[in-house]
């Protein structure tokens, strides 16, 4: 068996990328160990840059994100017990849609099964061979028990933070860039009815607090913890009084209601690079990881696949390698960017265990800055609804 | 002897209070350990915000900073072996000014003493008593050996870090917020022509760099270096490799030249809180010390003193006290402001001894956004060229 593109993973990055290979003329197959079912029923938080939302329309499968998701113009950034508004819109002209990932993943699959994409979940020992020959090699068994040789021109690497993909490019050529915070969020789901109309990112001596929305009825709030915490070792009561505490201020309060979902999550920044090896293209969590702070997870996904579909559009048409070579570099660029941003968001907010007195009043004259003019403002309204794509 | 306003220290704060003091009728005295010749001789660098400038020219002292300082309308950022202008005056309309401090200084007593204003240089055993009396009192010995006993409706604690205002603060009452980094400043002076016509803040894997201008004969250099460093083990050839590795790159090279000073300064950042206490105010670096990449140190000593002669003229017009309250939290702002400035710009421009190659490629992603869209460069040229006074 053989196609032009083999994508391992059926993420954001994976599916995105068959899309548009497929927009090209470009046959792939996206093989995924998952379920269809798994994928689309493990709920997972979003948001999407506008950029994200307008490729998601441009490719037909944008409809429900912009009539069910919420187009959020701004978010609150709230310190010293006040609330500070970074107006988005006004700043920048452009929005963040609220609309979880695997709802994402949903549309992705429908559309992309509905024009008869060759999508292999359920998949099982995955592997990828000769990477670095001219005719690599996807090969698996398939959900029916089937093997399966998958001949490629070219492999992505979609499979997220611990996938495969990334461990076949050879330790002796690959950095991995790493960087752990001595912190993680705990995050809860709650019936309740929204606390405030847009993102609350708080600021507070007891650390930060993310108070987030999913739908009317559901909440979404994290606060940072020990990176070891137990989530069992909380009690209702125990979680919303540490919530309020620092969110405190101002006559803001939180709707309270039954927590019917409790994690902890680390925070950590990852980024691998080359994110090319032969005829291996990494794309996605696969190559990077950042912080949720920024919410630029899934956007650098589409972000990735929108330059390495370019890049395998003009390799298939005139046999060039520049623009194979040219994929990690420019893709690297926005990584770096985007990595800058989600440090720099986790660490304005977040409060340092190994922290001292004056890093608090510093931040504290740092959110003063971002808050009370345009430059910085804008500086992070622009990296929050998202840099031109591509 | 009775004066309204004791000023101890005859720096740039207590000068320039002293002055705007007189301009609203109100007398003052400054009392200095050093000699007048000492102050005058002792080379120091200096950049001057434009409202730094601006004031001095109000004041009637800035004619000889405006015609042999040096108007710089930007800032080269160099990283990766390429260097990005940073354009003040394009991006805010404002530019900083190169003029030494010690220049400033001089024009400072010149214009005090021309006025007749009672400046005590040469002073010993100063001493503050009875600072949460109704009057306080500064007693020292004057340079002919009188002994002299001031008494103040307030004093003004103008005497730098190591003076003995801060200290006259009691422990129970002063919050002390301190950093050190974890490297210092090599700095030299040497006679060779300017390297560039602007400022250059250097980024490399082997740490900051800062290529500044004395005059057109003398340049003024800096390289980050271990904080224990000792100047004398280094050679003028190993001063110069180290420098042009730095800066290498794109064509770039360094005029050399002979060296004639050479040093090694510690960087911290200090805050003591409050900046009042009964009828003690701090101002300048006895309240607050910058690491000096953000060149803060000048600036935001007149900009203190700039809200403390409003707060004394609006106190002795009225007899009210607030406006003596409001001085701390008002000057305080802004000062937490510039802390954060310095320390963004020495943490985005130097290599943490304990940082991991994480952080050298995100300080490279945190560079690119800088140099590349006009938001963050701008938050950089209003922050570097001064946010308005008062």
């Amino acid at each position: 068996m053989r196609t032009r593109v083999g994508i391992v993973g059926a993420g954001p990055a994976g599916l995105v990328l068959s899309h548009l290979l497929a927009e090209r003329g470009i046959d792939s197959v996206v093989v995924e160990t998952r379920s269809r079912e798994a994928i689309e029923r493990t709920i997972r938080a979003g948001v999407l840059e506008q950029g994200t939302v307008e490729l998601l329309t441009a490719m037909g499968v944008g409809a429900r994100a912009v009539a069910e998701g919420a187009r959020h113009e701004g978010i609150e950034l709230r310190f010293g017990g006040r609330g500070h508004r970074i107006d988005f819109t006004g700043l920048t002209g452009r929005a963040v849609w609220l609309y979880p990932q695997h709802e994402v993943l949903k549309d992705l699959i429908a559309a992309r099964l509905a024009s008869g994409a060759d999508l292999r979940f359920g998949a099982t020992d995955v592997e990828l061979r000769g990477i670095t020959s001219d005719e690599p090699v996807l090969s698996f068994t398939d959900a029916d028990g089937t093997p399966v040789h998958l001949r490629c021109d070219v492999i992505a690497g979609c499979d997220g933070s611990s996938g495969i993909s990334r461990r076949a490019i050879p330790d002796a050529v690959r950095t991995d860039y790493f960087r752990a915070y001595p912190f993680g969020w705990f995050g809860i789901l709650a019936e309740a009815p929204p606390s405030a109309k847009e993102l609350v990112y708080a600021h507070s001596e007891r650390g930060f607090a993310l108070i987030s929305t999913r739908t009317p009825q559901v909440q979404r709030m994290y606060f940072q913890c020990d990176p070891h915490e137990r989530a069992e070792d909380w009690s209702d009561d125990r979680i919303w009084a540490e919530l309020n505490a620092r969110v405190a201020g101002d006559g803001f309060s939180l709707a309270e209601g039954r927590i019917f979902d409790r994690g902890v999550i680390p925070m950590r920044s990852y980024v691998c690079e080359p994110m090319r090896h032969g005829r291996l293209f990494l794309a996605g969590d696969a190559a990077h990881v950042v912080p949720p702070t920024g919410a630029k997870g899934l956007n650098l996904a589409v972000a990735d696949v929108v330059v390495l579909a370019r890049a395998l559009e003009e390799h298939f048409a005139t046999g060039a390698t520049e623009p194979l070579d040219a994929y990690g570099p420019t893709a690297s660029r926005r990584v770096w960017r985007a990595q800058h941003f989600s440090w720099w968001m986790t660490s304005m907010l977040h409060t340092d265990p190994a922290g001292t007195p004056f890093d608090l009043k510093r931040q504290l004259g740092e959110l003063e800055l971002v808050t009370s003019g345009t430059a910085a403002a804008t500086h992070l309204a622009e990296a929050y609804t998202g840099w031109p794509l591509g």
